[in-house]
């Protein structure tokens, strides 16, 4: 059961071009293409005649023309155009989705069209923000998408998982208090008056102590979002000033394919050094290798449930916040069920 | 459910000397084997004894020895030995199929042996008669079969799906009038008067006006045959009189191997420049092109039809021939499991 | 339905050194490790916590810890640390199971590990014993472990499974008696005063006239033991004395995977010309070739059975050991499931 009435990441814009597009969300086939006017459009990959996805056919004066006998379809889903008739049956049309192009993403909403608010696209302004430099990657992971949500979520893998990198960090010691709104899921660790990390010491450029943060929040059904960061010691960061310190997001989006597939979208933004290539480089290698040592788990997890008949697992501490994100979804997708 | 008492194509004489070869016809394990008068006989490919593929085993004097325990059978499947006992225990046999070598093809009939008729097999004498030259390929398709049966039958899916050969023609204007009997389901249509194609011209040796036909009849299950040509205009063709034309056939039979994949047998032949070895080749290259356009299309049909779990497709006008060729097939399987 | 309450080859004492090792025994996955004491533990591989494999993990104090979250496991299952938090939940433990590492195999108990008894191992002193030389291979065959079981216990296939080598010998002419015990089926057959083979008539020396013998014994739920060998006619083997001999055994263990696959080990010992080199390559190369063809047949009959909805075997004379010890095995396992 998947939240359908929520934005899902459906690509990178560059993907869709002249041609259209097929793939798989929530189980379902959709096809991709660019209307007339450039927009982005989605409708079920799977022409209502005999069923050919429509992502083999083409794009014809900004219609989708299905490749086997040219069923024309325009941007609603209705079917425009049937060779050989001049009337269109009645029912010959195909499911529509909303696509928003934002944050150099494209946003696709799997439930009602009609309720299908721009709005609620999450607030990721760094991705195309001048004063930010992002990065990031598409990876194509072969587990339940929640299993990659959970790994998020719980910090105390570090150790375990990234041995070489995060895992040495002292950040994991404390347990974060978890704050829970109608909304979100979100937690947050404040160290003031520390030593920076040799990273953020080089981004900051002092080696005087810091007050350093590493915040998080989930919005249901799969983004996790993270703001890192530290600034000059009693500067203001914590109430709200950070004009003296240095920031960094990473946004973690999974779109569900199949029960045991997803699409992850993870990308990497910051504040400093925007300019400095070798920055953005070495940035975006270190944080590719440690969420795949992230994928590499929630791969192998999948296997092993796969091998499970009942999951039953056992809880632990540490898994209070994992636990809150998987309630409010399971809130969401029982409200969105009931109505 | 597949129409079992019927002829279907079970693969070309070559394939069966002097080793067993096994295949899937209708989800069923048949091995083919030739008998010591060099008949091709076939049974259940599966030994009654521990159920190992008797097509693993070699044939001995004429009957076919399983390769675990040796047990043989002969050609009507009934089991003739058994290593070390002398008697055979009762119920000791596998299942039968008739088959036919005809027409350069193996006929296999799937149903009750007792019933087969070799007078039902279609009239592709074409293959074999000396004043024709034909050609044709096998080739596994990964679609249900009918799938593949109703592409051929579909004269509208040509500009889409071979927009660089037959789709430029003028010839899929007009809608054909279908024809039912009692066994077939058949359309044409006769252009009296009009200028030959290219192809044709050089065929019958002149720039002049010609009357053209394209006529095809199905034959349930799983035979699709056409009849085009044409003939110079006005020499009676129409009515039955074809010494002043040129001929070409092509003939598609498809026998299901699993409820998502069929063996697909074409052919083409001709009776014009029958020496012309070039001409031959060039037909045979054309059409395998066309043909492996309709599999292309037909295989991505199957994967999207995998992942709908109720198909409702829309009709369109075009669909006429399709779906009366559906409904007499499903008459004649009706008609065999009331039975 | 398996037998659980018996000993199993895991694999062979080598392959567990500082990483743990996860296989599939019986459908459950199992992870091996060595304790501080250098004993091989066995446990579920699937942590209680988040069912990552604990194969994935590491051997860390002499207890295997959680590559995810760092849970640790002793090697009884439980669970004796969790990172974080000083209590470990109640209930957080994982299945064990008993191995005993023997005969240069390392054997595993999936029952209940109480009623491990060691001294229900099978007895295989040649594996271990310096006046004997002991070869064999490990295979992961994709059958039901019962087939691979089912070949070893009849001779009657050797003439058309194995040709070239077993098959030409007269051995097969005659049935064994077969007998039956609370715990075995056995059978045997003794060739007083004759022509010894060439093989052992260039082990035991001599030209002359000899006993031989061929004994098997099957044991649940997989173990079959041969015993093959000759010695001076006369020499009293068949009543108990060997010395004027040469024997040479064979096993034949194989544990269940899954309900399709199957780990084979095989072993082949002998005490004759025990410091010759040649020989023991001789007699491996000529088992590897044999035992493999065994494999083949019982793949194939496995791929013919998943294709088969229902298995209606004929059974024929020579099938009285095998159906013997499939009816033992499966008294075995009502015993255990009536428990």
């Amino acid at each position: 059961m998947y939240l359908r009435n929520c934005w899902y990441i459906a690509g990178l814009p560059g993907e869709v071009t002249n041609e259209p597009v097929g793939k798989i969300f929530l189980g379902e086939p959709v096809v991709l293409f660019r209307t007339s006017d450039g927009t982005v459009a989605a409708l079920e990959d799977r022409c209502c005649h005999r069923h050919l996805p429509l992502s083999l056919g083409k794009v014809s004066n900004g219609h989708l023309q299905c490749g086997y006998h040219g069923l024309e379809f325009d941007a609603s889903g209705a079917c425009v155009s049937v060779p050989g008739q001049s009337r269109v049956p009645p029912g010959a049309a195909v499911r529509r989705y909303p696509v928003v192009e934002m944050y150099d993403w494209l946003w696709i909403w799997m439930g009602d069209p009609d309720a299908a608010d721009q709005g609620l696209i999450p607030d990721v302004f760094w991705r195309d923000d001048p004063v930010w430099v992002a990065t990031g990657e598409y990876w194509a992971v072969a587990c339940a998408y929640d299993l990659l949500i959970d790994i998020q979520l719980d910090n105390t893998h570090a150790p375990f998982v990234h041995p070489d990198t995060l895992g040495s960090s002292a950040i994991t010691d404390t347990a974060p208090r978890v704050e829970r709104t109608d909304r979100t899921v979100s937690a947050g660790r404040w160290m003031m008056d520390v030593v920076p990390s040799p990273t953020f010491a080089r981004a900051i450029g002092t080696e005087e102590n810091v007050d350093r943060w590493l915040l998080w929040e989930f919005t249901p059904p799969s983004l996790c979002a993270f703001d890192i960061g530290c600034a000059m010691a009693g500067s203001g960061a914590e109430t709200g000033d950070r004009s003296q310190g240095v920031t960094l997001h990473t946004a973690h989006f999974v779109t569900p394919e199949t029960e045991t597939s997803c699409h992850y979208f993870w990308s990497v933004g910051r504040n400093y050094n925007v300019d400095d290539i070798a920055v953005t480089g070495a940035m975006h290698a270190e944080f590719k290798s440690i969420f795949s040592e992230d994928v590499e788990i929630v791969e192998a997890q999948q296997k092993s449930l796969d091998n499970t008949s009942v999951w039953r697992p056992i809880d632990v501490n540490a898994d209070a916040p994992v636990l809150q994100a998987r309630q409010l979804l399971k809130k969401f997708i029982s409200a969105e069920t009931d109505a």
